[in-house]
C-alpha cells in the first residue's frame, strides 16, 4: 500500500485525438507530481493504455523546466496516443503492470472515450483491492464533455476554424462563388459553430451553418444555398462532418456505402476524406446554375496547426491537469476535472472535481439556445465563445 | 498628355488568386503614389480589370496610415479579384475608362496570367498612342514567375504548408497510419516542396513528396507507400494537386471525367475538391493491407489563413510594389519587378526592373536540383526556403 513514508510511482497517458494543448496538460500533471513528496518516478505511457500493458514507459521525472515548457507548446500528444478500449482482460494487464512498477497514481488525458477507459481501469482496481488513485484530465476539440463549460483543446481548434473562415470569407468575396467548408465534429456542432466568429461585417460569411444537432435535408440545403446566392452573389457554408438525415444516419456514412471503417469505440470514419464536401458541391452544381462551387474539408490540421493556440486554452489545459494532481495530493482517489465559467466579462473560470461517471462515455451537444433554426448559430454562442479564442486577426475593408 | 505641371490619376488592381500579403503590395503602391507630386487621385479598381471597364473605383487617395496598415495585414484582395482575360474589345473599354478618368498610371498586382493582362493593356495603349505607364507587381503562392528568386505570397503560403505538416506529422506519429495531404500547385511544385521543412528529426514526415515536375505513376506510388509504411509503421505524404501521368494529363482531371470546369485562362479546376486525395487513399486501402488511411486537401485556407504571415514576405510584398512606383516616378513606362537573392546568410534580396514580356504568361518550375528522384525534395531547397518563412513553431519530443 502507498504510504506517506514510502515513495510510489505515477503514470500519465494521453489518449484519443490529439490537440494543440494536450501537452500543456501533460506538463501540468508533471509539475503537480513534482511537488508531491511521496512520488518517486513519473512515468509517461507511450500510446496511452497500450504503453501501460506493454510497459513502454518514458521517464518524465527529471525533465528540465526548459524541456517541459517547450513540450507544452508542441502540438499533438508527445506521449503518442491510442484508441484502444480496454476490456476486462486488457484491464487486468494494466493492473499487473501498475503493480509491477508500483504505480499508485494514474492520470489519463482524453475525451469521453478516454474518461470511460479511466473509469473501467479504476473500477477494476477497486474490485481487485488495488490501491490506485485515478484521474481523468479533460481534452477534446469537440467540446462535448458533460459538466464542462468547455474543454481544453476546443478553444484553440475553434480559433483555427474562426481564423480559417475569416480568411476564406475574404477569399470568397474576392472571387465569388459557393464555398463549403467541412469541419470536424461527430455528434456535437461546437467546432462548426465557431465559424460564426468570422461574421463581423454586413454580408460576411459563413452565411449558412449546419451542425449535427439538427437533421440535414439535402433539398432544404439546396434551397438555402439558392436563396443566399441570389441575395449575396456568393455563399460561404460551414458544415459539420457529422450531419445526418432524420433517421440519424450520417450523410458521410451513406456516401461510404457500407465500406466505412470503424474504430474500437464503434465510431465510423468521418474525417480524412473530402467525400461529404464533394457530394454537397456536386449537388449544388447539378441542381443550381452556379458555376463556381468549391468544397474544402479542414481535416486534421484544425486539431494540430501549431503556433496559433488560444492563450486561454493553453493556460486552462495546464490548470485543469494541475488541479487533478492537487486533488490527488489531498487524498481524493478518483474523479475528473470540469471547467466552470464564473463570469464572462471579465472572463473567469473555476476547475472543479466531478465524478468519473459524470463524463465517462457521455456526450454533450450544442444547447438549443446556441442555434437559430436549422442553419444558423446564435449571438449567445458568439458571446460564449469570444472570451475563449484570444484576440482574432485584424480585418480591414475598403 | 500627362505633364509634370498637370495632375493625373492612377489605377491599382488586384488579380488572380488572393494571398495573405497581396494587400501589402496594394499599400506599397499607395504609399509610393502618395509621394508623387503629379498624382491626383489614387483609384482602386474593384475586381481587377472588370472594375476598370465598369468604372467601379474606390478612392484610395486619402486613406489614413492606420487604415493602410490594418489593410496591409488583412488577408485576401481588399480590392477583390478577377480571372478575366481581356481580349481586344475588353482592352478598348479599359483604355476608354482610363481616358475618361485621366488615368496615366496602371499598377496590376498578380501572377503570370495577370502580368499577361497588364502586357496586353500596355501594348494596346501604345498602339493607340495613349500615354500610359503600366507596371506588373508580382504576386503568387505558386512561386512560378520567371526571373524571380521567389514571389510575394509564396513564403507565407509555404509557411502555412510547413506548419500544417509540422502539426500533422506529430498527429500522424501519435495515431499512426497513412496520411496524404494535397497541396496547391498546378504546374509548379514549390508549395508542395515546402512540406519538407516539417522534417526536422529522424523519422519525421513527409516521407514522400510528389510534385508536378515529375510524372506520377500510381503503381510506383503504391510501392513507395508500401515500403515506407513497412519501414516506419506510418507514412506522411505530400502531393501537388497538379500531379499528372506521363502523357501530362493531371490525375485530378482524369478523375473529373471530362466534367471539369475551366477558367477563362483555360485552366481546369484542381482546387476545392477532395477527389484526388480520396482517390489515392482508396487505391492504398484497396491494394495494401493498411487500415488507417486518411487524406486531407489543404484547399483555399493555405492562401488565406490570417495571422501567421511570414515577416519577410510581408516586407517584400510591400517593397516590390513600392519599387514599381519608384521606377514609374523616374519615368520608366513599363515593366515588372523581380525579387533577386543577393545573399542567403544573412538573407538579402534586391528588387529589379524586368520587362513585362519576361514574366507574362510564362511559368517557372522547380529546378532539378531542388528534387531528389521522383518522390523527394533536396536539402538545397530547404536552404533556399528557410530564410523566407520566418521562425517556425517550437517542436519538442520525448
Amino acid at each position: 500500500m502507498a504510504g506517506a513514508s514510502k515513495k510510489v510511482n505515477a503514470v500519465i497517458g494521453q489518449s484519443g485525438g490529439p490537440t494543440v494543448v494536450i501537452n500543456q496538460s501533460l506538463v501540468g500533471v508533471v509539475y503537480g507530481l513534482k511537488k508531491m513528496k511521496n512520488i518517486g518516478q513519473i512515468l509517461g505511457a507511450r500510446n496511452g493504455v497500450r504503453g501501460i500493458v506493454n510497459e513502454n514507459f518514458v521517464d518524465l521525472t527529471r525533465l528540465s523546466k526548459t524541456t517541459l515548457e517547450r513540450l507544452a507548446v508542441t502540438p499533438s500528444s508527445a506521449l503518442l496516443s491510442s484508441r484502444d478500449k480496454p476490456d476486462e482482460a486488457y484491464c487486468h494487464k494494466i493492473l499487473a503492470a501498475f503493480e509491477k512498477h508500483d504505480v499508485r497514481y494514474f492520470f489519463y488525458i482524453g475525451g469521453n472515450d478516454s474518461s470511460d477507459t479511466c473509469r473501467i481501469v479504476n473500477d477494476l482496481a477497486k474490485q481487485a483491492g488495488y490501491d490506485l488513485t485515478s484521474f481523468h484530465v479533460p481534452k477534446t476539440i469537440d467540446n462535448d464533455l458533460m459538466e464542462n463549460d468547455h474543454t481544453p483543446g476546443f478553444p484553440s481548434a475553434a480559433r483555427y476554424v474562426a481564423c480559417a473562415f475569416i480568411g476564406d470569407n475574404l477569399d470568397n468575396a474576392a472571387l465569388p462563388g459557393v464555398k463549403i467548408n467541412v469541419v470536424m465534429g461527430r455528434h456535437a456542432g461546437f467546432l462548426t459553430a465557431a465559424s460564426v466568429l468570422a461574421r463581423q461585417h454586413q454580408g460576411d460569411g459563413p452565411h449558412l451553418i449546419y451542425v449535427p444537432e439538427q437533421h440535414f435535408d439535402v433539398d432544404r440545403f439546396i434551397a438555402d444555398v439558392d436563396r443566399v446566392y441570389k441575395e449575396q452573389g456568393r455563399c460561404l457554408i460551414a458544415v459539420s462532418e457529422g450531419i445526418h438525415d432524420k433517421e440519424g444516419t450520417p450523410i458521410a456514412t451513406k456516401l461510404a456505402q457500407g465500406s466505412a471503417e470503424k474504430d474500437s469505440h464503434g465510431n465510423v470514419q468521418l474525417s480524412g476524406t473530402g467525400a461529404l464536401g464533394d457530394f454537397l458541391a456536386d449537388e449544388i452544381k447539378r441542381r443550381l446554375s452556379i458555376k463556381r462551387v468549391r468544397a474544402d474539408t479542414f481535416g486534421y490540421i484544425q486539431r494540430s496547426y501549431p503556433g496559433s493556440q488560444s492563450p486561454v486554452d493553453q493556460a486552462e489545459a495546464r490548470k485543469a491537469a494541475h488541479t487533478a494532481v492537487q486533488y490527488a495530493a489531498k487524498g481524493i482517489k478518483e474523479g475528473s476535472i470540469a471547467i466552470k465559467r464564473k463570469s464572462n466579462k471579465p472572463y473567469k473560470a473555476s476547475f472543479e472535481l466531478i465524478p468519473l461517471t459524470a463524463v465517462a462515455a457521455k456526450t454533450r451537444i450544442l444547447p438549443s439556445d446556441f442555434m437559430v433554426g436549422d442553419n444558423d448559430i446564435s449571438d449567445k454562442f458568439k458571446t460564449y465563445l469570444l472570451p475563449l479564442v484570444g484576440k482574432l486577426p485584424i480585418v480591414e475593408r475598403l
